[in-house]
């Protein structure tokens, strides 16, 4: 007996092989022997095999006909189940490995000699100094995956939808918990808590478990004050009847996210709180409106500009519209008036790379803030062949947004 | 009426005031007319304004006269309160703001020709990409801060100090919350949820809130097959009578954190658990008993190798001692056997980079790992004038780390 086909929990590892193709081709148009990775979220892309970066570099090379691995000892029990690797080489631990010199042995075994990596040498992680990759072999770089990542495939936008029905939950429980008097923290953590046990109770050992020491879904906010700054901190500091609040909700599902973001208030909600929630929900409308395959991502933050122009509140937005979303929280490309300029100014793209495509997935999350709070939603949101289908789903008006 | 002395919560300004001294002595000794700064880290470290560092670049700048910033407009009001910094230089958003000129701009301001900065350009985070600040201005590079961070004051280490006394609380909450048939992900938020509330509520509006959307203490651990990796998941998979388990608990005290993990039994402990977990502790005791001002880091490590050899257990090492902690989970100097060669190599270092100085504060974790689980404690344990102090201190023996 399988699985009921609607469960999208896991990356099917045809996936993998799809991208290890689609990086060969690459490779093959190429004069290198070689395309290696220092990034662990490519690593990750590319092969399932996740792991923290830390200060002891690892290195991902792909062939014609090998795929190998580079690790320090302490990742290499974890890559024995990984099928989409063919040869680990372990250096014992940083400095006294010598993590380089163990990668340029693993390329020279492949008898590469000229490579195309995502960076000259390991990136300088907590502390990492070492010697570039270039003493030992022919760098040149290229950005394959950060690429790639841009238009995701079903199987991607399946898990970012079961990670916004999660990410839904987890943000009924938090405005359940919420009231006044209560600390934003514990708020967080109860709703937290309840949202991962359901999770776990619901999909069992079919939730793929990739994160250490913590559960699989998030809910928290920003308070009163703090919402003022976009990237407000937690405040320590009880909720009050009337407090603004910029909620945020996700779940992991085997390492995608989605994001929801809701501007909600605590009882009380001033005529002021509610102007300036219309005129941010209308934005956000206007934005999602405007979206579509085709369509160029500055034309979109355009759309939202010209809305503010018109409503004379340019001085109360602080940043662009939206940006897209998958394995990381902020991902290329942004929706941002900039974008198309930014296009033509980089060599390596043309311009299609100014235009949203079907498979990305973009968060649109205009936001309006005054002296005395912040209001803005975040919904994510796909792109589609014909449209765009909107994953997060909590509902976006007034009322609902009200705590009572 | 002002708070008792020994509440150590929050950084004194005076640090700021000494960090950003001590920098531009060092500026005063060369050519350059500024020194700058592109991590967050860094620039925290140096001013205390904390942001999340995203695909929009900020910079730092100092000269002999003058604190200057340039960051997106989202942060601009978090800065006002700062008082560490004269002036704010903001660009709209990333890609339309173009923040290099704006950096270039700021530069030009204070008559910089020549800076010393912490890289030639803004880090590629969350796939920004843009050119060089080398276009504008010479660039040289320089690691300052990094190496300040090595040693902590006697203010940072009260910190640390904090943090070890909460992380050992939330450790406790931890061991009460765990028995058979519950789940790993829900002791772990169980016991940061009770953890994080008595720290709000003991210190109430003395607790400086710096991250978002969380709670001010984590404790978690890896159970079963995954502690076989050093760097295991929280398994999807509920405790079972006799199952090994590698804890970590710590706590958030104005950015600086400790480090506290416990090898623990539920209920039942095989003879072969006791076995390496004696192991393991006189390899940890030794360790802690080799360590002190002027040591060499190397050192430490060879005598818990050397240990190992006698015991004929060095095929089940996966990595070095440990490493030093403050701001950041994992910091340079790492307790490692190569750490003197390391410096040697590394033309900007002298000899007294290799050994132990006062302030160092170092986690002292060798680890055990066998087909079965792995066995591993780690402690926080600050270097001081004339020895060492343990910072974290739950119980380390058999007896106490055996669920029943």
């Amino acid at each position: 007996m399988s699985a009921p086909a609607d469960l999208s929990t896991e990356l099917p590892a045809s996936e993998y092989d799809d991208r290890l193709k689609a990086v060969r081709e690459r490779l093959a148009e190429t004069d290198a022997d070689a395309a290696g990775w220092f990034g662990a979220t490519s690593i990750g892309y590319l092969t399932g095999f996740g792991h923290i970066q830390t200060e002891r570099p690892a290195m991902l090379a792909v062939t014609e006909e090998t795929v190998a691995i580079t690790v320090p000892r302490l990742e290499r029990e974890r890559i024995a189940d990984n099928d989409h690797i063919d040869r680990v080489h372990t250096y014992f631990d940083y400095p006294q490995g010598r993590p380089i010199e163990t990668i340029a042995g693993m390329l020279s075994e492949l008898d590469v000699t000229t490579v195309l990596a995502d960076g000259e040498g390991a990136p300088g992680v907590m502390g990492y100094e070492g010697p570039p990759l270039t003493e030992y072999v022919d760098v040149d770089t290229q950005s394959w995956v950060d690429r790639m990542r841009w238009a995701k495939s079903d199987a991607e936008i399946d898990l970012i939808r079961e990670s916004a029905r999660w990410g839904n939950l987890a943000h009924r429980y938090l405005a359940d918990e919420t009231e006044p008097g209560t600390h934003p923290a514990t708020v967080s953590q109860r709703a937290s808590l309840r949202a991962s046990r359901a999770i776990l109770d619901t999909l069992g050992d079919r939730y793929v478990a990739t994160v250490r020491g913590d559960g699989p879904a998030h809910a928290g906010f920003i308070s009163g004050p703090q919402t003022r700054l976009p990237h407000g901190h937690t405040a320590n500091r009880r909720l009050e009847q009337g407090d603004v609040l910029i909620t945020g909700a996700s779940a992991n599902v085997d390492g995608y996210f989605s994001e929801l973001e809701r501007t909600m208030f605590v009882g009380e909600v001033s005529d002021e709180d509610e102007h300036y929630f219309e005129l941010m929900l209308e934005a956000q409308r206007i934005a999602i409106e405007e979206m579509g395959p085709g369509v160029e991502l500055a034309a979109v933050d355009d759309a939202v500009w010209s809305y503010f122009e018109e409503q004379g509140i340019t001085d109360l937005a602080q940043h662009h519209v939206g940006h897209n979303i998958g394995m990381g929280a902020h991902e290329p490309p942004y929706i941002d008036r900039g974008w198309g300029t930014h296009c033509e100014e980089r060599d390596s793209r043309d311009a299609a790379d100014a235009v949203m495509e079907p498979g990305h997935v973009y968060t649109i999350e205009p936001g309006i803030y005054t002296d005395n709070a912040g209001y803005r939603h975040s919904d994510t949101v796909a792109v589609t062949e014909d449209g765009t289908e909107q994953l997060t789903y909590f509902p976006r008006n007034l009322e609902a947004n009200v705590i009572r």
